[in-house]
């Protein structure tokens, strides 16, 4: 049985990494941290867990969380953990982190587009970007993994086979995406008031949003250059779920079965990555609750560009699921253990 | 492994059945029944169930099914089961009615609150009311269940404890009842567009609601005598969920610790009724997705009535969810199993 | 022209006060107040607005709010207007109170209620609670009119008629209201956020809501005599709109006829309450945006029971399409001025 | 006063148009025409109406409209307009078609992306496009205009200048669209019920959304050149609104300010068009109600491209208030009359 802790767990993904662990064979939850809500019930604080989860909320204590527990995962702001970590934890525990704190390999790039100072650079190299299907292998048994963020798992898994086989132009690529409501937190902003988000959709953080950086790191190593690409973010009245729809200008022609193929040659055996059938739209409720991305693609002869799309809910594959499914990666447990979970709909 | 077949596959309640069934160690679906998408595969209707279900929809062939299955499940409308069923298939196979056609012992009362003949009255006396948590032994072995409606297993749950102890007079009580819009069906209804439903509510159905003679049935059968009362449902623009509002005259003074005295008697070892805190009102995002239905109470004592309010999910308590409920009392089954999902939030 | 100040014009309700200020001929605001954006351009703080107002907030000074303007509306939390309300202003300026300072007559109830002690008693006497259709003539030329509360003109508009007329025994009431969002006020609070309050549905302020003894006061001036009566408000998942439904017992038996005579009697040639046809309900969406009360009734035979509804906009007729229409009463206006906007749908 | 008839006032478009046309001053509905709802109360169709509109609907007989009317708006299905129109109707009435069949000059291209016959093609030169910010002039005293569509309005008036003045390569434009539910209209179908659009978006009509040759077209106009462009529609969990976040290659390094310099030669003097101040991105919530286009943009000096975005409302600017604004235009009224309503917020 691992012994999990959980720093921020009464965010949104801490929340969701509580639901997804109570339903995992393996694991077993010893640690609810939530600096705000220190010594209240973990169920006054979510109604749903109720009668399924008795204990209190503790501080962010990491020193005594890795003699207790066998991983950690923080959910927290960008900062905290970089300035948690240090090598008489990581001798003891392994951390699985949903902030941007070790994502990015360049610290000035970190720190330019984060405006914060990284505490602890000296982790970043061994570190390791846990997007599941690209990095299997390297994942498994390392004791620091970068969670990626949600907007750049379903971005880079929906473009990775076509930048990877240079079927497009990187420096064309335009990423339009749109994210339900729970990615924007649980703080107490006037802007995610329920009245603000609800009927009303807007852009924000355009040509400057975080993920930009990450994306084009991860796609970069895809096709062995430097890239740049637009990637703009939505917030989008509903409570979970991310959309991208990404456009990018071939290299030469292609014709659907090709590029079906290109995809199938990545995602075939994926578990987590299924790709629809022709001319089937990837939309966000067919993925809610569950760690799936769909990913689907249309090619615009008119233009010579493809049009494609993922899917994924921002709180499970986008962030509480990956970091379980990084977790067995680690501790050499079935991939999919505890993430077996069919889409709920409505 | 218990074999299922699903008459109504394609509605909300049936896609439920499919999503709560597939996470089932002990029964395997056979047949995905749905008259208008014969031969169509399940997931091309609903695109979550891609690379899970690979079945294609089949007719409503009760014959047939009585054949392949151990039990049947009809998530259809009115009247469809009572015209199927007849002694030959209850001889070699279980069903499990979410439809009303054998919920009301008198079937008088039955046709003129649903306006329709009934086709087997002769199974009516046969078919025992599957609400688990009362019924629980009769259900036991039965051959015929008449799953119990949404808005009734909410009601009934939050007011029998007070009912069958006398402490309200159970010709005051006032039922408000409020539902989430996947109760409203599957149908192509104007009425249920999205621009129709969004950013609005509405009673529907007062004092003529369909599930009034039922809750007043049941509720008659705890106080040992007829009982009318009062019955409004209202549609809410949201998916899942059905909250009820109720209020009874006290027969006596209480106070608030004799009355949970008395809700902790009747559900203090109930799996899935979880009777909050003092002061805790239920809410329908802590029970979505899940089986549990939430009950509290405030006392009034300025006016000498009671508060009582229940929150379940429709599709779950409401629906599939105490359907499967049933199906493991049939078949003697550990009652919870395929069903201890946590809700999911937000 | 009347010269507008409004104190609070950056909440949700003083925002409307501006939207409908525009559109009125006779009214021009002169003074957008607001503690928490001073000298912020109000425009900034609602997009909306822009190109259409170029004032920046100012602060709550009522001293030269009193010099500059002929009419101030508080659209401020419980307390504030009391606070500031003083002879000189009085003399100066006149006052609609959107807060529920000076609407309960009984200062200890007031205090009670509401948990904060009154600063300025001497002047509860003075103030005429502003529900336009029932206290149109003391309105006229009145200093100080308390405007009604959202729940309370919904309930008060939708009961009166039975209870002035002794058709049900008032102590007999249960009112079952459900509000929109923006019911709630615009400030930073999780409870509020949109993940927290979309899809899901909750009772609130069970039994000891503020908007009860508002309404036991002025249903009690109606049949003449102290009342008690439940009123439970619930949220819900939409921006604006209130239903209430409400219950009351037969004194005797009445027809449908008579009861609509009775209705019509107080409400046909009142502009802004739309008693609706036979057998159809009231729904938010049909009022929204307007300064509308929908209203309708339903007789229950069975159970002796009339099932009162009615709907509003809480921002329009609950908060600052009454306000307006107060200060159309007040200056001697056209009473509808300024408020003759149809409904927006969907 | 102008006496309108409307073909079709039974759709969301054609219940804006009413709305619109209610506080028009100097016209009157004189012809509720719907072929579903002949002989109903309109009120009984749309309950925002009651005591408002007394009339009945009426079929679609345009003979009769036309002896009646001053001007017919036909907010139908694509084809209806082009049928029922011949020379002598137009000698009397003049027609605002909410439609696409006027819209497109070449009716081969209408033809392949509606797939349908166009019926009096020898129109389509004389009809002028509606577009009232470019074709303004061209609008005065017609007899026959072609509304523009929703999604153009927003895409034509946010990328004009660009595309006018050779900012941008033409053929480099992708516009990435979400539009509001009300868009997909009033049919009773599954797609659009509650539950399906509900909590989720997601893309439809990629790479053929009929709407793209009508944006080539105009924007082709601009720059003097045929151009081929993306456009990719959304559907979002909302009722009203459409944003658009469009992408474009600079033909030279531009700054801020010369780019806000060319959008302010264009639209600084257009009422309905607001250009936002630096960084504001456009919100349909901003827009909600009235005939505003909000539009802005972001330089990306990274990748050479800009972004810009704009958003209206989908039924007033983007159809019904278009259309009376192109009335207002026709008959040589004020061309904001009826139209200048602030947005409606929240």
């Amino acid at each position: 049985m691992i012994k999990v802790g959980i720093i921020g767990s009464t965010g949104y993904a801490g929340q969701e990494l509580v639901r997804l662990l109570l339903g995992h064979k393996e694991a077993e939850i010893v640690w609810y941290g939530s600096r705000s809500y220190i010594d209240k019930k973990y169920y006054e604080v979510f109604g749903n867990m109720f009668e399924i989860v008795d204990a209190k909320c503790l501080d962010d204590n990491m020193e005594e969380l890795a003699e207790r527990a066998d991983v950690i995962f923080t959910a927290t702001p960008q900062g905290l953990c970089a300035s948690l970590v240090n090598e008489e934890i990581l001798s003891k525990v392994k951390i699985v982190d949903l902030s941007a704190d070790f994502r990015i390999k360049d610290v000035s790039v970190y720190e330019k587009w984060y405006g914060i100072e990284h505490k602890s650079p000296e982790y970043i190299k061994e570190a390791v970007y846990g997007l599941c299907e690209i990095n299997r292998e390297d994942i498994k048994g390392k004791r620091l993994v970068a969670n990626p963020g949600c907007y750049t798992t379903c971005s880079i898994l929906s473009l990775y086979p076509l930048v990877k086989e240079g079927v497009i132009d990187p420096n064309s690529i335009i990423i339009d995406a749109k994210s339900g409501t729970s990615g924007a937190g649980r703080g107490a902003k006037i802007n995610n008031l329920y009245c603000e988000v609800n009927e009303n959709i807007k852009a924000y953080g355009v040509t400057s949003h975080r993920h930009t950086p990450e994306i084009e790191e991860q796609l970069g190593y895809a096709c062995g250059k430097e890239i740049l690409l637009n990637f703009t973010p939505h917030l989008v009245p509903m409570n979970r779920g991310i959309l991208v729809t990404a456009y990018g200008n071939f290299t030469k022609q292609y014709t659907y079965e090709e590029i079906k193929a290109i995809y199938d040659k990545y995602y075939k055996d994926e578990h987590f990555v299924r790709v629809l059938d022709k001319d089937v739209c990837p939309e966000t409720r067919w993925v809610e609750g569950s760690n799936y991305v769909d990913v689907n693609f249309k090619i615009d002869e008119r233009t010579g560009r493809i049009v494609v799309m993922g899917a994924l809910d921002n709180l499970v594959k986008g962030a509480a699921g990956q970091a379980v499914q990084n977790m067995n990666l680690i501790f050499g447990l079935p991939e999919t253990m505890g993430l077996e979970l069919a889409p709920m709909f409505p």
